[in-house]
């Protein structure tokens, strides 16, 4: 394997290969995971990483990979947050990153044609200059690519109403393993022309295949948007608020909730003066026809105050709006700021267990005496549960006891019939406890679909699916 | 094969089997398929047809059958369109229509759990009782079954604003050729963890396994609704008209179009009495907050005569939104009433280009001198064209002349970047013309995902997928 630097230079000329030696290698070896929950022998540098700039240069990566029994890693932005692009067998790392290029916004047929590397941020604010909504909305949408979207199918806190990435690829070219390039799916909004082969590519990680061209449908712009948050003494106070605003038959596009952990770490950073009690928050989000909203604000405050809200504040203007949005996303970088360790687990159960669930957590964080903070999309039962610790990981001590909090948060998940990854994916941070969710079956069955697409096993090896039971370890 | 009936009456019991003799066996080989479209050959009654009660006796079919090699085609309520569950290869036809349990309806989880003979219409109305919302609405929704409708992922006039079946499906219970029960998919809105296998599933006619529970999800009822009727010269108008709506961020739940030959038809049956110069209707529908309603219908009546509308008509109580739906809904009966011959080709095309599609189907029409009336989705691009004719189809000319209509609108829906079937499938009448679209490795890779699941092509063959280029026929 260690000249396939050499060689992938040779094939795709020079610029585009990051060989050993170089600086920048190191980062192709990393992502956004926490690094306590990547194993150990996951963090290192690939044999090189290649900067392709179209799908020609994928296929041909993909084509002298095999021939050679070389792994490959496909690689959007790196902002990936359980380990879905590491290198964890070595070989090259193959990054979208370079194609950028909005192909096409067709307004008259709601869809837009994009490489894979376009940052998500940039394609929506490109389709709302035309009046245009492309609406997944991942938190990281700033710096996320839309390549990277389609392989995790993320999610955000507007997917309450709109769905999330899988709802919007409608088709994809790929290239396989071995340098086929293959374009399935389709241009129109509907269509069962076969069998649903951009379902399987979506969320599958960049196990499947690598995507070098996405068409994405786009709905028109909701021509209003209005926020409304409410400040709740505790979590059930702000359960009931949710349901009740349900049942009244609002469809708000967010839904966001936050726990007592959360509020006491951005309470000294956010402009907003929280009550001295407030120990959950709700911020609803509704959209569409701009005189319309008034009586919709109105009504989900009532719902709130019907529920013992503390306080209830509500925007329409943008600045305004992002005021309010300002305490809920702090959070995430309050709880890294403030503590050594932060483990982010990314875990969704029904909807109507979200109070018990929140229950069950604050009881492993008191048995094992570690702060944890929770936040998250309440619409859809999709909690982020940051466990939290100021003492020294590499004491076993400390290790055992995160380990033992992050394994009954995942366990109650499965007792409560959720699952265990919401919109992050499973990666190689997952990967070892899908034998809660899934029985051996359903497993060997995904083994069977990924050997379909990658009968050697060299597209991100490693990923999303545990060893077969009493398969020896290497 | 021919013991096969007593076999399977052995292993259920009395009472589950129809086998030789029975008058109702002929009713299993039949579906709703145009009789012109459907091979002759693939017009006949099974061996026997098994009415499974629950998920073992599924099993226990496709278990019994695998060992003696006998094909096994699921059936749902029978009121496909495309011959997707035509005993095409003779054997079993398993029946899920006594399956009918709701096993459970949960408010706060917003999720029903089905058996897959449900009626959707039924499904319906008992989540609406308690305030919920199923949104899926194929025309058939008085008579078909869920599990018919995830096995061909339908659609309907809500799909614009609220997707299609595959939205709506979160976990399978599924029977594998060979008696193998799988539990796939999960309880929760959302959810990354593996591989989507559901959604190979949805949408494969039947041919990957036999689906024996849903868990699907439900919305929050939107309160109000209201419906507007617009009448216009021709279909340029009318499509300007949808253009300059979606162009004001109106988010329709329904977006119908129906051309002059629809009109013309339902015109003496229709308590409306239609313009003289009536060449095309649009039936918009809104729904959400009752006080937002009247606004918006005023919007949508201004977009209507802003593109010079001959009349608009609005409503928002339920009988007379009835009136209004009156007219799209007698136009397929209509049809079929007046014509020997209806052959509907349920094409969808990108909505930019449904002005184009329509030019050239009327050209197609003046051509071939056979009437054709269009009526459908516009807001997906998804058209329904039935091609009339009252000539004796027995003729050779005749029938040459159907056929070359035919062809000539799917080779229009694909110059002009469509799909084949926008939400009724494959199945057996448009197997041979798949390769109009999609390429041979697209095909050939589909071929793999089925052999996948049924390696030895025993469940629902001859569906979907072309026979390989080159192969020999039997």
């Amino acid at each position: 394997m260690s000249d396939i630097a050499a060689v992938l230079e040779r094939e795709l000329g020079a610029g585009r290969v990051i060989g050993p030696g170089d600086d920048r290698l190191d980062d192709y070896g990393r992502d956004e995971s926490p690094a306590l929950l990547v194993p150990d022998d996951a963090r290192h540098p690939p044999a090189c990483a290649v900067l392709c700039e179209r799908t020609d240069e994928v296929a041909a990566v993909l084509r002298v990979c095999a021939e050679r029994g070389v792994p490959v890693v496909p690689r959007g932005a790196g902002s990936g947050m359980t380990g879905g692009c590491l290198p964890v067998a070595g070989g090259v790392v193959l990054s979208t990153e370079r194609m950028q290029r909005v192909v096409e916004i067709a307004e008259d047929d709601l869809v837009a044609v994009v490489e894979p590397g376009v940052i998500t941020g940039r394609l929506q604010e490109a389709v709302e200059a035309r009046g245009l909504f492309y609406p997944p909305d991942p938190a990281s949408l700033d710096f996320c690519s839309i390549g990277g979207n389609a392989a995790t199918c993320a999610g955000g806190p507007r997917a309450f109403k709109y769905g999330v990435t899988r709802e919007y690829v409608l088709g994809l070219e790929v290239a396989l393993m071995g340098g086929e390039v293959l374009r399935v799916g389709r241009r129109t909004s509907k269509g069962v022309t076969g069998y649903d082969l951009v379902a399987g590519f979506v969320g599958s990680e960049g196990t499947f295949g690598v995507i070098t061209e996405l068409t994405v449908k786009l709905l028109p712009l909701p021509p209003g948007v209005a926020t409304v948050l409410g400040v709740f003494a505790d979590v059930p106070a702000a359960s009931a608020a949710i349901t009740a605003l349900l049942r009244r038959g609002i469809r708000p596009r967010v839904l966001e909730l936050a726990d007592r952990a959360s509020i006491d770490h951005v309470r000294p950073r956010a402009r907003y003066r929280f009550p001295d009690g407030a120990g959950a928050i709700v911020l609803v989000e509704v959209d569409g026809d701009p005189d319309a909203l008034d009586a919709e604000v109105e009504r989900i405050g009532q719902a709130c105050e019907g529920a013992g809200a503390l306080d209830v504040l509500a925007a329409q203007s943008a600045s305004e709006r992002r005021a309010l949005w300002e305490a809920r996303r702090l959070i995430s970088k309050s709880l890294r700021d403030a503590h050594r360790v932060k483990l982010n687990e990314d875990v969704c159960v029904p909807r109507g267990a979200i109070t018990e669930m929140l229950a069950r957590i604050a009881r492993t964080s008191a048995d094992l005496d570690l702060p944890i903070a929770v936040f998250g999309h309440a619409g859809d039962g999709n909690l982020h549960v940051n466990v939290l610790s100021d003492d020294d990981p590499a004491d076993p001590a400390v290790a055992r006891r995160l380990d033992q909090a992050v394994h009954r948060v995942l366990a109650d998940t499965i007792d409560l019939r959720g699952t265990l990854s919401g919109e992050h994916g499973i990666g190689v941070t997952k990967r070892d406890v899908m034998t809660l969710e899934q029985s051996e079956r359903v497993l060997e069955w995904q083994r069977r679909w990924k050997a379909m697409w990658d009968p050697a096993g060299l597209l991100n090896p490693g990923k999303v699916l545990p060893r077969r039971r009493g398969a020896c370890s290497e």
